[in-house]
């Protein structure tokens, strides 16, 4: 299973709609088929692993880190073509997030007198598979939030200085994540002060996240760096979208996060880095549309300046919100914590 | 010299204005006798490992945490000790920071035939003898700043409310440090909204420091949990001294941080936990009094609220004061990071 989660990390950013998935099929202790999901519309992990392992498949045992399914889709049904393939036992780490299909690949495969077993690596395999499960219970993307600050709790000095708050290997680190997550997105504001591009650099085989600006206003010049084909706009305003759409960008029109999260999940995108500024990160915090949060911390002290959110501000320290399964890893000089403010849906703890 | 470290960290927060050290000394692999020094006017380290040793300190090795000293103090010097002891050989992990002494030791040993090795676990040593080093040095306590925040950057809510920060293990360490630092400072502000009583709890065999209220304005109640009998008070107006002495306060005149440090280390004390608040911390800041950083980073997220400090406030990001050394450690659900900004002194590289 260890060997189909890592197949499968190769799909991450790259199957939305679908899950990253990934298949191994053992025979006698030997590997004989190795598969992933590659991109929506192509075979799932199934598909490949059992080309592989071809007539070697009959009597072996598929582990696959997600429910196969049962039902036609794009595709016809995985768990039909583990059956026909004669595979004795399938392992699987996880279950369908989704109510209408869950056990039911399981149910097909004990009914055609198939052993199976469910959840091993279930923590690991639900983790990557979080901008699926998201989609497919909330109907919007996973929002990772990403800032870095100072040991004193500052992402810019008072005249908005940020470079760098953190050191090269932090900075690589982002341009991974960019390349993993389906979208990334920015307010107006930030669009305006720094001209990012948000593209992923210096990745062998990278490819540009979807770049969304919260703009409600309208504030942002249409030749932005940050628009154009690949990009999306989302403002309230009725009117300028046409200036805009010249170079490609597609602009959606809501007025609120709220309004604006299901037509990104519409679109398909299942993961959002959220990277700023302070005003678009209280949106989405008000709005309880902070999934995870990826908070550098680095070895240096600023004093007064700006800090990385303003919301949500009780009034005792015990109503602060708290992450759940923590980590914390050095990276180069700096400190990457994580956490979760919302558990990743699986059928058992949706909310 | 591991356990000599060991040995040595027993005496630590209790050898002030002396250094923290340990001595093994060794017979053909075999520990024969172990010391550390007590506290100021009981024998060295040296003295008490050689007392065990007996007869058996001829020929053997001595392991010691810090040059032995070659002047007569308030005992005789230990390297005479150690040469009428014959040991054949010692092993000093670091030279003495005060120049009109250090390497003398080391001479006296040579002078004698006797073998001499210099710089073993040398870092550590130093560490652990940062309060000496500071006071000969500087002629001032080793200043360590702590605080706890959230992840992004809080101390406290906008209405002051900071119970608490982090969970129970990293409150415990804290009294840890309590118990092994010389002083620990507040100021005013502090005492007024906190009614701290700074008083090391829950260690087996700990005892308090010396705590230290920096009030310039003399608002402080005499009456206050912090003041009383091994407490000082520190204040620029001439006047109140006498009720706040009433209860054993102990009165210092100083109208700065620049000018109480010296009268600090006049007393002996060689290092100090500032505490806080935020006003103070930024007067130590912009002293460039503070020498050693730890903070604690809870895993919550609150938004507005009170930042640690407000100095130095540099208009650009790379301008920010830059830790060394800087260290990471899971503590409970809370991480510590630590780190110095400035270098412990040595004759190396005094400042």
């Amino acid at each position: 299973m260890r060997e189909a989660l890592i197949l499968a990390q190769r799909g991450v950013g790259r199957t939305a709609p679908n899950p990253p998935v990934g298949c191994v099929i053992v025979q006698v202790g030997t590997v004989v088929g190795r598969g992933f999901h590659l991109k929506a519309g192509e075979p799932h992990a199934e598909i490949f692993a059992l080309r592989e392992a071809g007539e070697r498949a009959r009597g072996s045992t598929a582990y696959v880190t997600l429910e196969p399914c049962s039902h036609h889709g794009r595709t016809p049904p995985c768990a039909d073509a583990l059956i026909a393939a004669g595979v004795a036992r399938v392992v699987v780490a996880a279950l369908d997030p989704n109510p209408a299909v869950s056990g039911r690949g399981v149910e097909k495969f004990r009914a055609a007198g198939i052993a199976v077993d469910v959840g091993i690596l279930a923590d690991e395999a639900v983790i990557q598979q979080a901008g699926f499960r998201s989609l497919v219970t909330w109907g919007r993307p996973w929002v990772v939030l990403k800032y870095a600050m100072t040991l004193d709790g500052k992402v810019a000095t008072l005249s908005g200085d940020s470079r760098w708050v953190t050191g090269e290997p932090a900075r690589t680190l982002v341009h991974h994540w960019r390349n993993e997550l389906d979208a990334i997105a920015v307010g107006s504001g930030t669009v305006l002060a720094d001209r990012p591009s948000l593209t992923t650099r210096d990745i062998d085989g990278g490819r540009d996240p979807v770049r969304v600006v919260f703009d409600r206003r309208g504030r942002t010049d249409p030749g932005a760096a940050v628009l154009g084909l690949g990009s999306i706009l989302i403002t309230g305003l009725e009117t300028a979208s046409a200036l805009h759409e010249v170079r490609g960008t597609r602009v959606l029109r809501a007025s609120s996060v709220q309004d604006a999260l299901p037509l990104l999940g519409s679109l398909g995108l299942s993961t959002l880095l959220l990277e700023g500024g302070p005003a678009l990160i209280d949106a989405f915090l008000e709005a309880d549309l902070i999934d995870e949060v990826r908070a550098f911390v680095a070895p240096k002290l600023l004093g007064a300046g700006q800090s990385p959110l303003g919301a949500p501000s009780p009034k005792l320290m015990k109503q602060a919100l708290d992450l759940s399964d923590s980590q914390v890893q050095q990276v180069g000089p700096d400190v990457l914590i994580q956490g979760r403010l919302h558990a990743i849906p699986t059928l058992e703890r949706s909310r």
